[in-house]
């Protein structure tokens, strides 16, 4: 790694493994031949099994964003319910707007989750076919309760239930069959461990249904075109070679790994990151909401985190600041993906022989 | 290359060097950093002078099939006359449509290129605020010409100019702010010679401004979303940071080896196949109108193309078989990016050992 590189411990792009950035400069294949077909059909049957779904999965050359705009395009025929706790749940709700759909904003205090409760209140007016939740929320460290959530969905059967697992994905089981999500998306540079450029998401019937009900949607991002290709094993538009080789070569080290073993892995990384964090500072999320895969720490006030942040900078390692209002209040550190415990005890050591130093 | 892995002479993706794909497998960035910003501005200004334009510059995590989405989203706010000479072009009408925007297709006949005239004429009708044109049309080998048909757009100054170039940037002298192109889209893999995955745009005053009155157009493709982020060498989501390692080592090369020398090898190429097919089969399109990188040739009747086709793929080169309705007319050669006038001449001599074999 270049001097000028440093390890990422931030909520993406994550460190990235030696083999993924081989996979990631490979010679590319035509996305018209029967080679690209076997590549696509092994990604897209990896991720089902990573995501325990028979629902359909569309790879998207697109950032996260896209898919936001996406899963809103095709699904919402009434009226969206965006729920928001914080930084991203928000901008999901401004997109919505954006695109000409109605649409409310469902808003919880920073460091809150989401709760099945308030979908359900929200829900039992009637008003609204579609709801948006982001899963777990970078910008404060947060992860909502999907599965009690997702109890109160199979009561609305008709209403689109549209998951943002960005950084959640892979790291944390989440069934998607059994919690009956419609849309699950997410880029790769989060818990999939590739660098950026890519998206992917799962699509039910009743969001491929209901994409046919919706107008104005655009190509790109319109499911009906995204089904009709991948029916055939290909993309509508030449898609990112380089993430699929990507992507493949991470599925397979997933599942050498095993998924049980990753899971485990990741509830340990968080769990030595948070008792790190309240040992020397506190959580800022309640701790039973707070984040497997990112660790967002209220600091003590006598912290100068920006400049213990470019001391860290200096040694080769890159943790984030607070999100937006939380930027003075707040540090982050990422525990997803392909970094391993060992990497978490180099960067906690490193931060321990540094952190007293930039106490005021 | 991997034996599976055959060197491509398709239109797209392209030929990739060495060079750009070490660069493809880089540690990555992130995009929140003053090192991203560094290559941010740098691959901006270089693309400027490729382009010869003051316009600013959209880098775009999608294929070009989403950038003719944000193309007519962001400019037309009353109607768009999509000029249609192929396939591709036909499609852009197709996707300015499904966006709910008001549109007619304009076709010339399959093998002719969309005339200044012909654009003339349809905008005289003061109907239209909007055109789009695709430059080179690689389903039928045809080059418009685009410096007569810019004369005309200087008389329409307030009708939004979009023109593809997804197969034509890079490789063919464009001087964007001399024609006043208000949009120029490309994907990378193709001129650029970068693998699939990323597609950049200029953007003009008008377009922006335009931008700022049209309605519905969503976020992930807003004009006004990219511009705020882009005055901070930023992009507003995750891009793809391998491409823009790719398009940054691209950019160097291409300075390198001089902008003359570059379109000039184009023109030799393009000359060299054109001979060829000429010698051997005969030119699809009008001669005059024949693409500088990309030669569709109209095969003699007693060809097996599909054999043909084949066996050179055993022999590790992939060319294109012909697009749509002139699948088994034509057969196609695509001649830009990095390939070099040797890998043309080790084409041909494939071909020329192989071609005799599949006459009927």
């Amino acid at each position: 790694m270049p001097a000028d590189r440093p390890k990422l411990f931030i909520p993406g792009p994550t460190h990235v493994d030696d083999k993924i950035l081989e996979a990631m400069g490979e010679y590319p294949i035509g996305h018209r031949t029967a080679a690209f077909s076997d590549l696509y059909d092994t990604v897209v049957s990896g991720v089902q099994k990573v995501l325990f779904t028979s629902n359909r999965i569309f790879l998207c050359t697109c950032s996260a964003t896209g898919l936001w705009e996406a899963a809103v395009r095709n699904t919402v025929l009434k009226r969206c319910a965006n729920f928001v706790a914080g930084a991203f749940s928000k901008r999901w709700h401004e997109v919505t707007v954006s695109c000409g759909i109605k649409a409310d904003p469902f808003e919880v205090e920073l460091g809150q989750p989401i709760t099945a409760e308030f979908i359900d209140k929200t829900l039992s007016t009637g008003e609204y076919d579609a709801v948006t939740v982001v899963h777990n929320e970078t910008s404060t460290g947060v992860m909502s309760p999907l599965h009690q959530i997702a109890e109160v969905m199979h009561r609305y059967p008709d209403v689109a239930f549209l998951v943002d697992m960005v950084s959640s994905m892979s790291a944390v089981e989440v069934n998607i069959d059994d919690l009956r999500i419609d849309v699950a998306l997410a880029s790769v540079q989060k818990g999939w461990s590739i660098p950026p450029g890519f998206s992917l998401c799962s699509v039910s019937d009743l969001a491929l249904n209901r994409s046919y009900k919706s107008k104005n949607k655009g190509y790109y991002f319109d499911f009906q075109v995204l089904e009709k290709y991948a029916l055939r094993s290909q993309t509508p538009a030449t898609p990112s070679i380089p993430h699929l080789y990507g992507l493949h070569q991470q599925l397979n080290r997933i599942f050498q790994e095993g998924l049980d073993n990753r899971f485990r892995r990741h509830n340990e990384m968080a769990e030595r990151v948070r008792s790190w964090a309240k040992e020397k500072f506190s959580l800022f999320p309640d701790e039973q909401f707070s984040s497997t895969t990112l660790t967002c720490v209220e600091k003590s006030p006598d912290l100068d985190i920006k400049r213990f942040q470019t001391r860290l900078l200096e040694k080769g390692y890159l943790i984030s600041r607070g999100y937006g209002t939380l930027k003075e209040r707040t540090f982050r550190v990422s525990h997803m993906g392909d970094l391993q415990m060992s990497d978490i005890e180099e960067l906690l050591s490193v931060m321990d022989e540094t952190v007293e130093d930039f106490r005021l």
